[in-house]
């Protein structure tokens, strides 16, 4: 008898979790992703911000997963799935599965105007990253050649659009950039000149904590020069600029963190979603009628406790994922099934800034630099590799001694 | 009376330190290049296997010169000198000079071959390294993915043209990536099955160093299982591979470390050149009849002690950047003019892998681990700024100790 077959698609924080706790089981697991490595999403925005380097941030797959002999990865891009004949498409080949973990993760969404994308970029991958440390920092450059003042202003003016963690990070740290590291390397303009608007639709920046939280960030945005507009929702984006209601800020670098979307998956399975296009899963984390199908992660939608729709971060995603392989195990080993997955928060955080950042525990609220060291201390700790840990410390340090940042480099097609 | 404006073009190593030893002078320096970076050419190709991180070995150029005043930086594509009006024109804008340096490098020579370029590409910018990695872990992937053995056995055969030190360097590394860092990394594939061939036309590889070197290099190569073939010229490059003599090598990676010309400039000055493109210049490093342009580094024609043309070696153009800063200073305060450039020839290194290099300092001549920790050290001194310094000592103990590479990711467009 053939070992069974564990195909999970998505090297992500779910992905690749469900893998690791796989290595060593009595069947054949098989990994496919479109990107040779796993990316650390909460860093990204450092990134594009040029505080970081691509690398140190991700880690390959192989390298990750080697020591486990059970464990193969697969470099493809998943088209679709055969739900009757049990199998994952690939661009030029099919593989068969009898367990099958989607865990794809998501993209941005435009809410019906995908035509906003080529001027409103998001960051959901390391080229867009990159693409996004082009735009910024040659926007400063565009600025310094310029001679109108109103071109120069245009160029000076970074329009954030959504006020979810990933959008005060981005402020945070264009502002920073502005004002810290590049305020000495130019002659015709200041950089301090450079207007950093965050465009909320909503009420409060960070709607998903306590409202004294959102309100310190806005707070620390508003000291590093930021300007915070809330409850206006855009209305446009184009070449020129970002219209909020009425009005037109003209600017050249526009950054969309305002939506995401579930990826294909839903798709490929043709099963219930939700508004988002997340695929609805049981409490086992199951597509209905289909046991054999495990959906993790942001392309999930699972319920908590509190019978709301589990929120798209990556300690969902990572229990998840654990999870799953936790009720595998019990299946190929023929013992019962374990209890429902339940979500364990253990809090959630956002930085602003040098010494600036908010964090909520349920039973304890922090904001200032112990919430930015505690904020520090965890995603280093969740890095992949020691060698990046290490890394990525010290880069910290040397910025946070220094005031520079660590990858001020304009790659890539578009460039100079 | 206004103030005299030196233009550098071009933030090499040569322009760089033109720029940093005019710091203060009672003129107005301008340095234009078409990138935001200094780039450290000497350790690309540890970029394009995979070992650093491009912003480990590239420093912006703003960054580097900020404590210069009166020296600004501009971003631009140079087109064209008027040498009557005394003006550098780039893409929009003209630029006026009072004392132009023109340190432009050099680029890829195909030899009359130039649509072999986009099969065999050739490492001098950031975005060919990255290319180059994309290529070559690109290649680790496809073998994986492929049933056929001889599609395999193609993906697995990297042939690299030239036997300088870029073309040791690469094939050294692409060897020990395959064999050592790559090693447990695939189920279907050994890495190791890896066909890894050096090209050279003519009777020994690092033909600038004593054959004994030269002997001690090869033999390193072929420990580390490199097919090193000397005396035999390409005839042919294209998709399915190198043809080298009557032979035809199936390779999906060629990399060209076979020839460079020089840049632009001589186009840009209408003067005399020599076989390659460099500008022919006097012992002032100045062009005939026009006192008032400097050309320097790859660029440049310049004669050694020896009669011979200068070799396009960094510490050649970093001299001359500092002997023209020098010129102008004595210029501008009405001293007399210096005696001619002469080049201090410090010696020469490459590397070829782990605990393996070779240096030549005339006096003394060294191989072996010995080699390869001086020739750590002094490539690391070169760099520029103390965090890269740090940063890329640790990376590269850090691989020696874990056998690990740093930067194994896959980006860019044409990714999976």
């Amino acid at each position: 008898m053939s070992r069974p077959r564990i195909v999970i698609v998505g090297a992500g924080f779910g992905g690749l979790n469900a893998a690791h706790a796989l290595g060593g089981v009595d069947a054949d697991v098989t990994v496919i992703d479109r990107r040779n490595y796993h990316l650390f999403q909460p860093l990204l925005y450092q990134v594009a911000t040029a505080g970081l380097s691509p690398a140190q941030i991700a880690s390959p797959i192989r390298a990750i997963l080697r020591r486990a002999p059970n464990v193969r990865v697969v470099l493809g891009r998943v088209s679709g799935v055969d739900k009757q004949r049990h199998v994952v498409k690939l661009d030029d080949h099919e593989i068969e599965y009898d367990y099958l973990v989607l865990a794809t993760g998501s993209r941005h969404a435009y809410f019906g105007h995908d035509e906003w994308e080529h001027v409103a970029p998001g960051l959901k991958k390391i080229d867009d990253a990159t693409s996004l440390r082009r735009r910024i920092l040659s926007a400063f450059e565009h600025a310094e050649s310029m001679a109108p003042a109103e071109d120069r202003q245009r160029f000076l003016t970074f329009v954030v659009i959504g006020g979810g963690p990933t959008g005060v990070e981005m402020a945070g740290a264009i502002a920073e950039l502005a004002h810290v590291a590049l305020r000495h390397d130019f002659r015709t303009i200041d950089p301090r000149e450079a207007r950093i608007v965050l465009v909320e639709a909503g009420p409060r920046i960070l709607p998903a904590f306590p409202p004294s939280l959102s309100e310190a960030a806005r707070k620390s945005l508003e000291r590093l020069h930021v300007e915070v507009r809330l409850g206006t929702p855009v209305s446009n984006c184009d070449e020129s600029g970002v219209t909020i209601g009425d009005e037109h800020l003209a600017a050249s670098t526009i950054v969309w963190a305002a939506g995401v979307a579930a990826s294909s998956a839903s798709r490929w399975l043709g099963t219930e979603t939700d508004r988002v296009g997340r695929v609805v899963v049981g409490t086992d984390l199951t597509v209905p009628d289909h046991p054999e199908i495990f959906v993790i992660g942001d392309t999930a939608h699972a319920l908590g406790r509190n019978g709301k729709p589990l929120p798209g971060l990556a300690p969902v995603a990572k229990q998840q994922g654990a999870y799953v392989a936790k009720v595998l195990r019990a299946r190929l080993s023929g013992k019962p099934a374990p209890p429902p997955f339940r979500y364990r928060d253990w809090g959630t955080m956002a930085t602003i800034g040098r010494r600036a950042a908010v964090a909520d525990f349920g039973w304890l609220r922090i904001r200032g630099t112990l919430a930015w060291l505690l904020w520090g201390l965890v995603h280093v700790s969740f890095l992949i590799g020691f060698r990046n840990r290490l890394v990525v410390m010290l880069e910290w340090i040397w910025s946070y001694l220094t005031f520079q940042s660590g990858a001020r480099l304009i790659t890539g097609p578009e460039s100079h």
